[in-house]
């Protein structure tokens, strides 16, 4: 995110989420369970709204963004009070759906690559919608995402 | 839960939960995170209260069953795969809320001892209500139960 | 798994898990966070094992199992209370890796599909090991796998 | 934690944790599911430990600290990115264990009190063990403790 020359604020593509391993985060391999891997994407995710002044769930929203598919590629395992970094990016937008790609690293190690699709669904009508306004304002594909 | 002669079905007081401890419920430590034996004990309640012909979060619900007050004694771990049991009781019933204590053991061993309350609180105001006639005529308080 | 009639038992391909969702497995969208099928699938694995006579993760275990892809589908969502099935298949086997297929249904509906892929670590040099004989002899692929 | 006069680290007794909240933590209430209140008290506790310079867990650790108690008075709620605040303090040291307070808060808003004890346990014998040296240095009751 970067205001231009006119003060208008850009638009956001990808966030760093920097994030310590929590001991709760572990399983008795002694490494972070898997599943928490989605959660680490979903942390960097909002990050990434924030980031763009938007919140994915403020009260009273009328939209929900279901997850549609998510995939993870693990490399190398995290342990107790890592501190490692989540960088996601806007992969895609369509005009109803969001694709996002996601690496995990800790310093110069690649942890995982995951990538994750939701989709806008009006609340009042449980269907897919348009991405409303504020987000197509706020948001974009990164250039460095390659397809 | 009991049909009495008259075929009315007796109130609920107790009710026993057999589980597997998942793989996912283990830290790096080997045995089960503490704070998963709330969730234990949040699955014996809400299993006490489908025993009763209940649910505790029905869609659409009046209500709803803020936890205030957990106390867990912890005097043995859990591993992997560990088949216990989870005895839920409830302790005591006011007008407006519920407590429980609850007992997890394995085979003979004492794991764990918990106690919870909860207070009913209408949706529609946000404060606390008088139990739902319905609650008030499945649950009763366990005879076996030293205050 | 079969006894066949020799009296030595088949070996397992698939496994169905009856599950019921969790309170604490809901999210502020009403639904199972998008993370807790990672940890269905993973609960049918072992089920899955189980089930073959094995366990994934027995005490003083040569052999750790890091998870190298998950994937999932999700056309579905599940609530609280929900009562559905997890069905795991064998998808694949090589000697050093497994991958299975699973599909989340609640009664008709198809909630979601995932694939995962695990492979075999010698925990005495951190390295890829080929499969133990007891998996080889108790697990094999599906016939019902579309490849 | 502060440097005194002769450069020697004085003892750290208590630990403010910063931390927003995250979708997976919360429930289909709309709130952060109890059982995430330990989560934070842990959290919060190994914050603690590493302002002392310690880990509570750092690899081929001689020592375990299992929790042995845990109660939580909830009083108010936490929602989705709520930026809350978990205070621990050192409340009471004996020869092998110690016991925390911690209260959650909210702005200006009691969100729970939480009490924590937990022992030290020499992994070599599993029993339990006088607090190591580096423990006993580095962390001190705090004196705002009422007990």
């Amino acid at each position: 995110m970067a205001a231009g020359e006119d003060g208008v604020l850009g638009k956001t593509s990808e966030f760093r989420l920097k994030r310590r391993v929590q001991f709760y985060e572990t399983d008795a391999a002694g490494i972070v369970h898997f599943s928490c891997y989605l959660r680490y994407l979903e942390e960097a995710e909002h990050g990434l709204w924030r980031a763009a002044g938007l919140s994915i769930a403020p009260r009273e929203s009328e939209y929900a963004w279901p997850r549609v598919a998510v995939a993870c590629d693990y490399r190398n395992s995290l342990r107790f009070e890592d501190e490692f970094e989540a960088h996601i990016r806007v992969a895609a937008m369509t005009d109803k759906s969001i694709r996002y790609s996601c690496v995990l690293s800790l310093g110069d190690v690649e942890i995982a690559t995951l990538t994750m699709a939701i989709v806008c669904v009006a609340k009042a009508t449980g269907r897919a919608a348009s991405l409303p306004p504020a987000v197509r304002e706020r948001l974009e594909v990164s250039a460095d995402v390659v397809a």
